[in-house]
C-alpha cells in the first residue's frame, strides 16, 4: 500500500481542518470522500478539497467510497457508533476524542477494537503529537528528572468564546469531559499509572449562566493515581490573554514545563505597557503542528502495519475519569475510582 | 520617638539575619539587646552587632533591658508564651511565623493583643513585604484582574536541605505547618475571605524518612473559601533547582504571576547546555528586601502609633488551616473548618 | 490555471527540503521535474517525491520538462545564470538566495525580470515569510513603534558546523555574503531606504582557519541609511547554544525584539543546573514555516497573476552590500555606497 | 578603626541616595558632614540623617569635619578638583563618575593617587558592584564562555526624561561620555584590553533639540580593542518601556547575557492584552544594590587597608574613550586611539 484512502466523516470547524490537512499536508494520504448532514459543508469540500466522493449519509460513505480508512470527526455523542460501524465493516478508524459519551459506549468500542485486531485505532489525543510534549516524553523516558510523581495540567480557553461554549455545554459532557479530557490524558501519559481517586471543585466565577446548566467556568481537580502519584487538573473558560494549555511533571530529579507562556510566536514588545507579548488565541493554533503530526502517525501505522501507542483503554480511561470529575464537582466528596 | 530600642530573641539562622537587620539597615531600629539560650550565638552577637546588652533568658531582657520592643525569631514552640508575656510588659511584639503551635496558643495571644491596644504586634509574613507581592496587590486594588477567585501558591526547597528539615520535622509542625503558613496567609490576603474546606495529598516520594515521621516531602491541597474560591497550596522538599515560591492569582479579568522563574539574578548562560539560568537558593535569598521592609513597618508603626495590616487573627488563622490540612492528610478525607 | 507544474533544480541539503516542500506541503504546486547534476540525488527524489521526471541537465528541463515554474536551489554560482535562462524561456522564476554573487549578475537579473514582467520572480529572503518577522512588520506597519530607525540583526550558527562551513567559504562569498544576507534584506525591509555607508570588523576568534582564508567566524557592522538610520548587522559560526537568529527593531515609540532567546520548543526544565531550554539547531528548524509559506506565495502569485513583494532589486541590494561589508572587513575602512 | 568617619559633598538626586545609603545601610561608615552649596540641600540632610556637620563650603568640610574619607557627588565639572584635593589633604576619595571631563584632569588625579598610596581611591563604576554583573564576572573567571572576544552593552533611558536630560547635555559632556560611560568600563573589565579604535554613529531621532545641541538621542559605536576584540556600545535616551541597561558577552565556548527584559520586579500580567511585565524605571532602581554594595566596599577596603579593584586608570580610560566616541560621531569617521 503506497497511499492510504481515507473518507472522513464530520466538516465542523475542527473537522475542516482535518480534512484540509488529510488533503493536502499528509503525504501518503489520499482524502477520497467527506461525509457531513450539512449540504454547505460539503459544498465547501467540494470547492476546497478537490474531494471526489462526497456523503450525506456515514452509512453511504462506508458502503460506496473508495476508502481504507476512516476518520471520524463528527459531534461528540456519534463517535462511538460511528467508530463501531467503521471497525465492523473492516476499516482503520481515526476518532475525535472523546472516544464515548458513556462508558458503556467506550465498552462497545474496546470491544471491536479486540475483535478486529488488523486494523488501526487512533483516539485523537493531540498533544501526544505536539513537538514539546513529545520531547518532554523523551526526556521522562532518559531519566533526566527521575519518577515522575506529580503532574499540573491545564486547559484554558478564551473568554470570548465562552457564549459558543455555552451552547456547546447544552450538548456536550461539561467542562471536565469537555476540557480536561487531554489533561486527564497527558497526567496518565506521564505517570504511567491509572487514578484512583478524585475531587474536583469549580463554579461559574465569570459567567453565571454556566451554573444554571450545572456547569462551571473555572475548576480545579487533585486526582491520586494507584502508585501514590498525584495530579492537578485545572480548566478555565475565562482566559483573558489567550489559550493557556499548560503542563507540568514533576519528578524525583526535576521538573518539566510544558507551555508555561502561551506565545504566539517569537516578537516581544518593548513600549510605554513595559514589555509584553501577544498569546495564542485558540486550541488549534496550539497544537497545529500536533493535529498534522498525529494525522501523519495515524496513516504512516496503517501502511507499516503498526499499532498507535494510544489504545482504546486510554479513551476509555479519559472518559471515566472526566465523568468521576463531575461526579466529584457535582456532589461537593471524593469520587473513589 | 526618634527611634526605637529594640531586643530580640533566637539567634539562630533566621535569627542572626533579623539581628542584623535591625542593627545595621533599618535606620530607625536600634538594637539593643538580644536574647538566645546559645552562648556562641551571643558571643557571634557581640562580636558582629555592637549591642550593648546580652541576655541567657528572655525573662532577663523583659526585667532588664532598656527596650521598647521585643523581636521574637526563638523556636516555634516558645513564639506564643514569649510573645504573650512580652504584651503583657508592656512591648510592642514582633514574633516570627508561626505566630502559635496550637490554637490555645493562639487564641491567648489574640487576647493579649486586644488587652494591650496601644501596643504595636506584628505576625512575621514577609511575603507580604516582598516587592513583588506588594505590586501584585496593588494590581489586585486597582482591579486590573478583577476579581480574584482562585489562587495557586507553592513553597518549594532545595532537595539538598532535606537531611535538615528531616530534623526539623521531629519538632516542627509537619509540612504544611512549616511550610505552607505563607501560602496560607497569601491565599487569605488575595481572596479576602475564609477557608471553610480543605482537601489535602501527599507522599514522601524522594525521602521516605518523612513518611516514617508522618510527614511528607512533596503535597497538594485544594481549598475553597467560604466566598467560593478555590487555592490550590503546594510544598515541596526536593527542588532540585532552587527555592521555588511562586503564586498565582487568577481573576474575573486576568492572571497575576509570581516569581514563576525563581532566577537568581538577571544573567542568562547561552552554551552547548542551550540556554540557562541559576536560581535563588534559599527563602531568604528570596525575601531578603521583604525581611528588611517588615523589620522597617514594625518600626515605623511604633514610631507613627499606627497598626501594621497583618492582625493576630491572621496568625490564628494560617495555624488553623495549617493543622486542617495536616488532618486531611493524614486522614484521608474533606476536613471541613 | 488550479496547480502549478514545478521543476526544481539542485538538491543538496535545502534542494531536498524545498523539493519535498513542493511536492507535500503545497497544495497547489505539482512537482513535476527535478534536476541534479548528482545522480544520487536523483535516485533520491524518484524514491521520496513521486515525480515524474529526473534530469541531470538544467537545459532539458527546461526544454523537455511539463512544467510551468522553475524552483533554483543549486549552488550560488549557478543562480543568476539559471534564473536568468529559464526567465528568458518563459518560465516563472524562484531563485535562492544570493541572487547573484556579482552584480554584474544581479544587473543581468534585473533586466532579464524587466524584459518579462508577465512571469513571477522571487528571491528566497525566508524570513519575510516567517511568522513572527510577519507579525513584527505588520506592528510596524500599523505605527505601533512609530518610526523604526535603527535596527540590530544577527544570524549565528551552531559551532559544530564550523568545519562544514570551511569547506563551504572556499567557494562561497564569505560571511558577510553567506551570512548577512538575509539580515542586510531583513534591516533593508524594516527601515525601507538604501544603506549608504558600511563599517565592518571581525576575525577568527574561535577557527584561525577561517582567518587564512580571509574569511572570519565573528562579525559585526555599523550601516548607515540615506534617511539617517542605522543597523548593526552581526554574524556568528561559534555559537555553542543554537542557531541564533534574531532581529531588533528601534522606532520611535518603542522596540520589537525577535527571536531573542532560540528556544527550541515550549519546555522548559528545572533541575540541579537551574532552569534551562534547548535551542534551535539549524536554520531550516527556524524558518521552516517560513520556507513553507514562501512556496505558497510564489505559487499563489502564479495563479493569481501578482507579483510578490520582494523585487529583484532587493536581490541586488543584498549581494551589494555584502560586497561592501566584505571590502570594509578586508580594507579596515569605511566604505560609502 | 572600627567605623570609618565621611564627609559627601554633593546632594543632588544622586548624592543624596549616598547620603542616605551611608547613614543607614553602610554598618561600618559614620556619615559625619555633609557639603552642598545649596542650603535647601543642607536642610533636607539636617532632618533626614542625623549627620552633626553642615558645610556650604568643600574646603570648609575637609580642613574642620572629623572625616577620615570623603565621598564626592557633585557635578561633573568639580569631580577631578575635589578628589585631588582631598587626596592631597590626606583622605580617603570615592568619586562619582566620570573621574574628570578631560584628559588633563584625569592625569592630575592619577598623578594625586600615585602620590598618597596609602589613601583608598574609588571611582564609582557602580555596575561593576551589581550582583548580575558580579557574577557574571565570576562566571567569566571560571571559562564558563572561554575567552571573551565580543561585549555587547547599552545604556537607555526613559524617553520621559528626555527633557531633563536635554537641559543636561548642556553643561555634561554629550550622550557618550554622560550614558556609555560605564558601557565602555564594562567592555574593558569583561575583555581585558584597550580600545584602540572608534567608530560611532548616532543622530536625534525622535527630538531634534539635541542635535541643536551637537548631541545625539540615539547612538551606537563599535569599537576595536588592542587584543583584536570588539565592542559594540549602544545609548538611547527614548526608551518607553524603561531603564534598559544590558550587556552580552560573547566568549569562545558561550554567552552571558545580563538584564536583557529589565523587569521591574517577578510579577507577569496575563489579561487581554496578552502577557507583559512593567519594566525598571530608572538607574537607581536598577542597580541599588550595586550603590550599597559600592559604598560597603570602600569603606572595607579603608578598613582593611585594600585597594579597589578599580583604579584611578580605569577613570581615565572612560573619559578618554567616551572622548573618542564624541569625537567620531561629530566627525563622522573613524578614531585611532
Amino acid at each position: 500500500m503506497e497511499k492510504v484512502k481515507i473518507g472522513i466523516v464530520g466538516l465542523g470547524r475542527l473537522g475542516k481542518r482535518h480534512a484540509f490537512n488529510l488533503a493536502n499536508l499528509v503525504p501518503k494520504a489520499n482524502l477520497q470522500a467527506v461525509c457531513s448532514l450539512n449540504e454547505a459543508e460539503l459544498e465547501w469540500a467540494k470547492k476546497e478539497l478537490e474531494t471526489p466522493q462526497l456523503f450525506l449519509s456515514f452509512e453511504d460513505m462506508l458502503a460506496h467510497a473508495d476508502i481504507d480508512a476512516v476518520w471520524i470527526a463528527s459531534s461528540s455523542v456519534f463517535h462511538a457508533s460511528q467508530a463501531k460501524t467503521a471497525l465492523e465493516h473492516g476499516f482503520h478508524v481515526f476518532v475525535e476524542k472523546p472516544m464515548g459519551v458513556t462508558l458503556q459506549e467506550c465498552a462497545e468500542i474496546e470491544h471491536a477494537v479486540q475483535n478486529h485486531q488488523d486494523q488501526v485505532f487512533l483516539v485523537g489525543f493531540v498533544r501526544r503529537f505536539d513537538p514539546s510534549y513529545r520531547y518532554a516524553k523523551e526526556l521522562v523516558a532518559t531519566g533526566a528528572i527521575g519518577t515522575p510523581f506529580l503532574v499540573r495540567s491545564q486547559t484554558c480557553d478564551l473568554d470570548e468564546y465562552a457564549e459558543f461554549q455555552l451552547e456547546f455545554v447544552k450538548t456536550g459532557g461539561g467542562i471536565f469531559l469537555d476540557m480536561n479530557v487531554h489533561d486527564i490524558d497527558l497526567a496518565r501519559w506521564f505517570i504511567g499509572s491509572e487514578i484512583k481517586e478524585i475531587y474536583a471543585k469549580g463554579a461559574s466565577y465569570v459567567h453565571p449562566e454556566f451554573a444554571k446548566l450545572g456547569d462551571a467556568d473555572n475548576t480545579v481537580c487533585l486526582a491520586t493515581f494507584e502508585n501514590g502519584a498525584m495530579a492537578i487538573l485545572s480548566a478555565s473558560r475565562t482566559a483573558f490573554h489567550g489559550h493557556d494549555t499548560h503542563t507540568e511533571i514533576v519528578g524525583s530529579k526535576g521538573i518539566l514545563k510544558i507551555g508555561m507562556t502561551p506565545r504566539r510566536n517569537r516578537v516581544e514588545v518593548f513600549d510605554s505597557m513595559g514589555v509584553h507579548s501577544d498569546c495564542i488565541r485558540d486550541f488549534y493554533e496550539r497544537f497545529e503542528e500536533g493535529f498534522i503530526a498525529e494525522a501523519r502517525e495515524f496513516i504512516e501505522c496503517i501502511i507499516e502495519g503498526r499499532k498507535p501507542e494510544i489504545k482504546a483503554r486510554d479513551g476509555t480511561a479519559a472518559t471515566r475519569i472526566g465523568m468521576a470529575m463531575t461526579e466529584s464537582f457535582k456532589k461537593g466528596k471524593v469520587v473513589y475510582m
